[in-house]
């Protein structure tokens, strides 16, 4: 038996890659990487200036490779996770999906071991699976990484059996925190745990329907277990805010709900249908004194509340620490999917021929100049968002561990601000653009993108939370840009600017750099990307003394701080967080392309990709960038589009093989239109005669053939 | 026995209803429109400035109010157009959508004598049916108004009987135009029709399986005839090139395929799934002389081909010409799929209350300056958008019924050129306002909005094909660009420029609009909806310049027209065409606002719409406007911004109304969030209990429970 070795060190990241010198072709990368297959797209694939291998390579690491392949190699190969065109309920979606969970299992590549043993297996596992199905990559996820983890970081020895029990499904644990009428407002929960010192338990209750528990993702068919927030009330009614406990809601032999607790399932989704959210509610539902994970604060048999924590507040937020890997994660997830449905688009626009010159001659549509605008800069945003979330998972990782050391350095603790705020902005950026660039592959790929088969629908459709999960997008961005209201704060009361991830280092120099004007002359000029970096800082320090101007005259008009903060964030605190993760993200990506161990074949394609993302970025700024004097007169906008332009041009050629650095094997990505071999109208023909019962006659047809009555019925009566 | 009656004048259009006095109240209102149940959405209908009966009343017109109301009281009364959370297979899905057509026809709301009555039936039969499910409206109307439309207006006295056959499902007719390789390059279509005088038969075939039809709508399970486009080749080889033909395709009696034809089903969309999307092929399928629809050009027995079109692309526009009806038909329905969603967003975000000032109050989301900036601007669109289609279609009725009675003037042939330019253009811009709109009511209501029982994805999932099918967006605002340079061509060529529906008059300015500038001075100048109608004036002159001037240096770097048009598009061409149409959608609306018998309470709330969508529409174009000139300094974008965010703060307390205007009863929307009475948490609540099989043990229990074997598999060796 094999079993996934977890690498050794926490460093398997594009940046620790790239330090191996790729100048001499490595001779691993055939043994980890298949050639793609001859076809159509050879036309392309032979017009790349690079080694898509290489590029592999670069943006995944070696361990990567391997551990990715290996679950590829289970996915394509084992009949369980073989798809058909088969149409199927709901009820049947979830059995299948819990049958691949216990398959996957089976093959033991993922636990609670092989996290330890490398922090990057989650990304990767996530990364592998979530191209085949995220219900499927959610449903291990949400028993292993989230119940399991969140009991190791909240709770206590008391509670480890129960993080070893759900590796091996013995139990089945969900996360139970929203709840019918409260999602974002964490802190109004109100479903309580009232102590009773006389039998030294927890009387869970649900005070009215309203507050009953929604959206736990496995709890709708499978959970046993489920981690609640619930206010923690003493017998004198004395309430110590949210606490989480771990309460059992089924029964583990027979999977029927306990005395007291009303489970169920929520029903159809847009989509991750393979995976049951569930509801929950309690009647006076006992669970012992120890259910309640005691990280940071506990009852004593008699009944007393003791915490490590003075302030409510810091307690409440460390209580909620264990949340913040979900947006990092999110970041990646989101990015995942825009590589899939460019994979899709890419392919099929390099093969797809419509119209042309003369009537004989038709064009692949990737020659068109609209279909590369609508395209190519989501490419290059995927390179982008590819490097920000490893960039920001590193940092993750070091202050998770740091955390775990007992760092309790100002560092450390300015660091997880740091990734708050960055990963509060990272999650939106990445999940709009993967919403954008999916919707903008849709409709690239005309209606043969809007077939199920193809796969571009259950992209959108799976894809859609990353927007709302873990933090509503637009709420998300205020975190973001009160913590950079703060920073500049700091440097008006005369601070020095610098951070653990060096983020904001730049805003240092605001006082200098909101001087600056655009200085780009020529087209040539704006495909360095140095033009849109330097726009940047000055878009992210002029729309951050804009916000603290809103913010101060709101406050001036006799609003509350609430208020005031509320209506100063259209396009100005929501703009400012969105310029600053962009920003970051570019910046990111331009250091990553300076790297001298990259080759110069790679790096010139990979600054290309940077180039475009900044300026095509910038471009939905460009009106702030006139209003606040930084562009004046036409020449600017011009420039930047014109340039837009040209890059897309420029990258044509190349993106057939940019994609194929990302592209999960064809039995993964599951779209006749997106297969490697490009081979598009075979496979598309052989899906309408693979769809089940397409050519015969539907079970219906004489209920059909009995002709309907005209005017046989008459129409009743509005009822007003 | 009842039936709808046809109304009598072709005018039963707002702008006609408007001139009806609705100073006093009319007592018909209360018996025409029933009240909404009382709840916690009284908080905002009281405070509304308007009788929102009176708006119904004024946007939907007396006798629209009565055909939909009696659609409505089947759709919410006959059992089988209820619905249940229960989960349907694809196949159970089509065999619900036929039952419920052969239901709809024996009410008989939708048929040629009504068509033929009052041609607004069919806006109000997809308006009505549209919002309770778009498959059953698109398998009504494809059947008798495409099918049998097409084979009326293409055909002649000999295909009659096809035409009255399938009004009552002895025949069920479908069109099918797609090729698998080629759709928007409609003359490339590689289907042949090679004729055979020796037996007067056509002999349809396929060449290839790349020219298999598709994409045709009821052919999946239902059609037994097609309305077959292919090349007309003559025996000695001579091509007439594409011409449309009635086929047989399946047995009127048994529903098999006929010989020589394979013909099936393409098996599950991203939407619209109780539509049976097929694909047909030919092999040597002999048709009769007669099935070829002979309105442009026909074939003697013996084999002459005989037209009265001497130019062989005026023939195949001709040809075409029945297609043009399509484009206006998606405006509105796009429109109506934004109402729908805005319905159950502006409904949800009044009553979900999330944080407040103090712990203990909370506010209702659309107190949010965020919630407001995402929503209403969406419904200022709406109404926009309604008006732009009842504009749009009050022409193209004209222009048909001019046609018919064979007017032949200028007028009547610039009247379809126009049709066609802004036809081209409203569709991209409400196919694309509705998917950004409902995207956005889906994010704004949260997790909420991703439960599939209250509705936003199958709004999304159904409007989808609306960029896409009658002409890809992108592709189809070229056709509208290509109109706007031969008209601004012409005014340099010393024409007067003047056009049947208006919409190009201002240019006949145009020398003189160039010279504007930006004007508005304070936030009160700008909530004047002339501020952005003169914006638009100047934007529409300045990219029809820069589009001019961009296509003639394209052709003066040698480059080809093909290539130079193409490579105009992305910033020019394209951007001309959306300010445009945009410009259009506003000016009428404005107009509209004007007309004195509005009452001053129902003109005051429609100006504010008008200002709010003209400001947040030209917002997208603030980079050309400083580009060009017509902004400078800081103050433009700041005030647009400025009254944006005003304009949504005034009309929030409006919105609940605005949108009682448009929606369709509780049992049509369907969405327990989006429920008239308010009482989200109740109605979403009772989904999740009633969602069949939701406390219920899986039925797969036991295999769940049967612990998987950690690490009993090997991982599968890669197949490189």
């Amino acid at each position: 038996m094999e079993s996934v070795k977890p690498v050794k060190t926490a460093d398997a990241s594009p940046a620790i890659m790239s330090q191996t010198s790729h100048r001499q072709r490595d001779s691993r990368l055939d043994e980890l990487i298949p050639d793609m297959p001859k076809g159509p797209l050879d036309l392309y694939r032979n017009r790349a200036s690079f080694d898509w291998k290489e590029m592999r390579f670069l943006m995944e690491g070696e361990d990567g490779l391997i551990y990715k392949g290996k679950v590829w190699s289970i996915l394509t190969q084992d009949p369980v996770f073989h798809r058909s065109q088969e149409s199927l309920t709901l009820a049947q979606e979830r059995e299948l999906t819990a049958r691949r969970v216990k398959r996957l299992m089976e093959y033991e590549v993922f636990n609670f071991n092989l996290l330890a043993g490398s922090p990057f297996i989650i990304q990767w596992f996530n990364d592998a699976v979530g191209m085949y199905d995220w219900s499927l990559a959610a449903k291990m996820n949400l028993n292993v990484a989230m119940f399991g983890s969140t009991v190791r970081s909240s709770g206590s020895e008391r509670h480890d059996h129960f993080a070893v029990q759900c590796e091996t499904l013995e139990i089945c644990g969900c996360f139970a925190l929203t709840e019918l009428s409260h999602g974002t407002n964490t802190r109004a929960m109100r479903t309580t745990a009232t102590y009773d010192p006389s039998t030294e338990e927890y009387i869970l209750h649900t005070p009215d329907f309203e507050a009953t528990k929604c959206w736990v993702g496995i709890l709708g068919k499978t959970a046993t277990h489920a981690i609640v927030y619930a206010q923690l009330v003493m017998q004198d009614g004395t309430r110590h805010g949210l606490h989480s406990f771990v309460v059992p809601v089924r029964d583990t032999n027979t999977l029927q709900a306990l005395p007291g607790v009303l489970v169920g399932d929520m029903g159809k989704k847009l989509g991750q249908n393979g995976l049951d959210n569930g509801f929950v509610s309690f009647n006076q539902h006992r669970i012992p004194r120890e259910a309640l994970l005691n990280r940071t604060g506990d009852v004593t048999p008699d009944g007393q509340y003791v915490t490590p924590y003075k302030d409510p507040s810091k307690r409440f937020g460390a209580s909620l620490g264990a949340l913040s890997g979900g947006r990092v994660g999110i970041t990646s997830m989101a990015t995942t999917n825009l590589k899939s449905a460019l994979t899709i688009a890419i392919r099929y626009s390099c093969v797809r021929r419509q119209f042309g010159p003369t009537p004989k001659e038709e064009l692949p549509v990737i020659e068109y100049q609209m279909q590369q605008w609508r395209l190519i800069p989501y490419l290059a945003a995927a390179y982008a968002l590819h490097n920000l979330s490893t960039y920001i998972y590193k940092s993750f990782v070091e202050s998770q561990i740091s955390r775990m050391m007992g760092d309790k350095s100002e560092r450390q603790a300015y660091l997880g601000r740091e990734i708050h705020a960055i990963s509060s902005a990272s999650k939106p950026l990445a999940g709009w653009t993967a919403r954008d660039g999916i919707q903008e592959c849709r409709e690239a790929c005309g209606g043969h993108g809007y077939l199920a088969v193809n796969g571009i629908g259950k992209l959108r459709d799976d894809n859609d939370p990353n927007c709302t999960y873990e933090g509503d997008n637009n709420v998300l961005l205020q975190q973001t840009s009160n913590y950079l209201l703060g920073v500049a704060q700091g440097k008006r009361d005369g601070q020095t600017l610098s951070s653990p991830m060096g983020s904001i280092d730049f805003l240092d120099d605001m006082f200098n750099i909101i001087k600056h004007r655009f200085s780009g002359r020529t087209e040539q000029d704006m495909l360095n990307p140095r033009v849109s970096l330097d726009a940047y800082k000055w878009l992210v320090v002029y729309l951050l003394q804009e916000s603290a101007h809103k913010v101060q005259s709101q406050l001036g008009n006799g609003k509350d701080p609430f208020t005031a903060r509320n209506d100063s964030q259209v396009y100005f605190c929501r703009s400012l967080s969105l310029a600053y993760i962009e920003h970051t993200a570019l910046q990111e990506l331009y250091n990553f392309c300076q790297n001298p161990d990259i080759t110069p074949e790679l790096a010139t394609i990979l600054t290309q990709l940077c180039a475009l993302y900044g300026l095509w970025s910038l471009e939905k700024h460009t009106a702030t960038l006139y209003q606040g004097g930084y562009f004046s007169g036409s020449e600017p906008a011009r420039l930047l589009r014109s340039a837009i332009i040209t890059l897309c041009g420029q990258l044509k050629d190349q993106a057939v093989s940019l994609i194929d650095v990302f592209a999960p094997p064809d039995g993964v990505l599951n779209s006749p239109i997106g297969s490697s071999d490009g081979k598009i109208y075979q496979r598309l023909y052989g899906a309408f005669l693979q769809n089940p019962g397409s050519l015969e006659r539907p079970s219906w047809w004489m209920e059909f053939m009995d002709k309907p009555k005209m005017g046989s019925r008459d129409i009743p009566e509005a009822k007003l």
